[in-house]
């Protein structure tokens, strides 16, 4: 009886499953989100996750802002209401003045408000990519940004900047060869995710002239603009555009800010920051995508930015500084010479180079499960297929004496790599 | 010199645009949505928005949940903190069980978290729908999820049930000729969005047996479905499918529920129930999308549901159900014998059917500015062009008297109507 049992097909083996769209095929889960979910063991420092340190989120005015914002029973039918696709009129007015203190003069109509800049990226990458048309992103990029163009079908091309042997017509050829054209260009210009660099002002110069000689749209990505720990800032793309061509209306930048890595990222309130035209196209694919962003988030986070955002940013620097010097201290002491990485001004990362011969997936599992240390292999930033000695560290979680004793962990691991 | 200057172009009026992607051509406006914006003035009656009555939003519970999530430390920092795409494990659970209330038995690896139901169509439109795909849909339909499905180019054909001499070959023929296949159906079976009707049990029977012949998934769009002021609860196709195939992870119907019509529309919280190996893919849209949805107001409607969904349900139905009757006793006392409308048992609409002449976009212009009362020209509920001499009624908002005035005075202009 059992046998016969066994030998039937049980109910739940025989799944159903749809003809997807092609599209489909090129929708992955990110290496990094399933890796966050194995590291959970207290007894693992990780430089893994890229994620603010929660000591700095402003538990008690979130508090109070929800509180406020829900104890007038008007504002309360308004905020738990169904809102405008486009955000929150006061939200928006913040933002603009925002925009303005980092040289970007724009109006209401420019802004719209997305959960995260994740949502902006996606917006963007739906907005703007036919499948087989190319975007030129740099190596190493953003992963979550690919994630968020991917299911448009593109393909990538490396941006390079600076000396290179690459004219504007090897982009525009490579593109047509490939069935389609270049798109846009995809920058995290300051303290980028995951090189932790930034792009000086000649190189921004430099992609604004390659983007007016494509005519592409640059998409940039200001996630970590404001956490910066040692120099002067420098004037984002979108206002040396506007600088050059006269208004936001003529300009071809497209910005994504966020308040995830200054205020916190669970409210899930972002923006984007373009053209009245461009905005009003990106307005419908809200609409259509889910209506609109939480109307009470929004009232929340328009408060704590009114009251606190300056005040967040100024801990948020001196805080993560102190990190970022104590892993560049512990990297100049402890790695071996063979080992490089860069020097961050600002943001939550640093950008490991190994030997070429030290597979940097393989090393994780032994720095694991010997050194109990994470990092993310750097293999998944690149769209070309290299990068696999390469890592991305972040500071921003483990306090400063794990961060001494994670990378000296780290660099002995590496001093006696097998390979 | 004013002569001169005012020849020179202005920098605002040199706009640039980038080339958007094929799809943006099918990205429209909500005429609906567009249309709230204009009605907001105090002396009109609308019957035009199909949103819940905030009268019944549980504001102090809101406030209080809020404040009680964000007492606790740990919580706070998680709450605040980015979050797993899927959502909350403890609110899936919270669904599962609702789900077998429902007649669905499931587990958390059945459900993905969404912004709404709004954007659980949007994903299913993009794993589902590749350029000249057939969906096939109600007439009239969710103008939401037309906007949802359309950036993916599909082609839309009309579910005819019952008494049809559409065979599931004419179907398939029609997509084919049209350059790609029949890959979903969508319905709203209980008290419809925008027709108020809903799909008796011989109709859901039909439509799983035409998705079988097809070998198609179902979107089953429940936002409705908790609101039935008179009758029998009918069975979700979900379960009746599973009843028939063993398992959900056999069944072709996917799930699309939501918190916005029983508790309120601000938190953005919805979800899909549907096979496992449907929401491992979801999973990847969201994560591409937006991350996650805010973990904050996860857990905010979590304390919602557990303490008083039934409560707000109960309430809904009595709310609503006496705005009904009166809407149904005063389209009976006033309109002309030429008109005829649904009965709904449920939801928040009355679809009115005019004589053939009378087209209600035009009729809407003089119903504003002469009766002073709004509603939805149907038209835009339909995709063959067709509708043109329907309206949504909604008697969501407006009290009892006004309903019954507003219905007065819409039916002396359709009386008087000159076409």
């Amino acid at each position: 009886m059992t046998d016969t049992f066994s030998k039937m097909p049980s109910a739940n083996t025989e799944l159903w499953e749809p003809r997807y769209a092609a599209r489909a095929a090129r929708m992955q889960a990110s290496e990094i989100r399933e890796l966050l979910k194995l590291l959970d063991q207290p007894d693992i420092i990780s430089f893994a996750g890229g994620i603010p340190d929660p000591a700095l989120f402003p538990v008690e005015a979130v508090s109070k802002a929800y509180l406020d914002v829900l104890s007038d029973k008007v504002q309360a039918s308004r905020v738990l209401q169904y809102s405008i696709s486009e955000g929150d009129p006061a939200l928006r007015a913040w933002i603009v003045d925002h925009m303005a203190s980092r040289g970007v003069a724009c109006a209401a109509g420019n802004i719209l408000i997305t959960n995260g800049s994740q949502q902006g990226l996606e917006f963007l990458g739906r907005l703007l990519l036919s499948p087989k048309d190319t975007a030129l992103v740099e190596a190493p990029t953003y992963l979550g940004a690919l994630q968020a163009f991917s299911s448009n079908e593109p393909r990538y091309d490396t941006l390079h900047l600076g000396q290179t042997n690459r004219t504007p017509d090897s982009y525009r050829r490579a593109a047509m060869d490939a069935g389609g054209e270049v798109k846009f260009a995809y920058v995290v210009p300051d303290f980028s995710n995951p090189s932790g660099e930034t792009l000086p002002l000649d190189g921004r110069h430099d992609l604004l002239a390659l983007a007016m000689d494509l005519d592409i749209p640059i998409i940039e990505d200001a996630a970590y603009a404001a956490l910066r720990y040692d120099g002067v800032d420098l004037a984002p793309l979108q206002a040396l555009d506007i600088a050059s061509v006269g208004s936001i209306n003529a300009s071809r930048v497209i910005y994504c800010g966020t308040f995830s890595k200054t205020l916190t990222p669970g409210l899930r309130i972002g923006w984007i920051c373009a053209s009245e035209q461009l905005i009003a196209r990106l307005i419908l694919i809200k609409q259509a995508s889910d209506l609109n962003s939480a109307a009470i988030n929004q009232a929340v986070l328009l408060r704590l930015a009114e009251t606190l955002y300056e005040e967040q940013v100024s801990k948020a620097r001196i805080h993560y500084r102190a990190k970022r010097d104590a892993m560049l201290a512990a990297l100049a002491a402890y790695m071996p010479d063979s080992v490089t990485w860069t020097q961050p001004e600002g943001g939550l990362f640093v950008w490991v180079t190994l030997p070429p011969d030290i597979n940097t997936s393989a090393l994780l599992k032994r720095a694991v499960s010997q050194a109990r240390v994470a990092f993310v292999p750097g293999h998944a930033f690149f769209t070309d297929g290299t990068g696999t000695n390469t890592m991305r560290l972040s500071f921003s979680l483990p306090d400063i004496a794990s961060i001494t004793q994670g990378v000296q962990r780290l660099s002995e691991l590496i001093r006696n790599d097998p390979t």
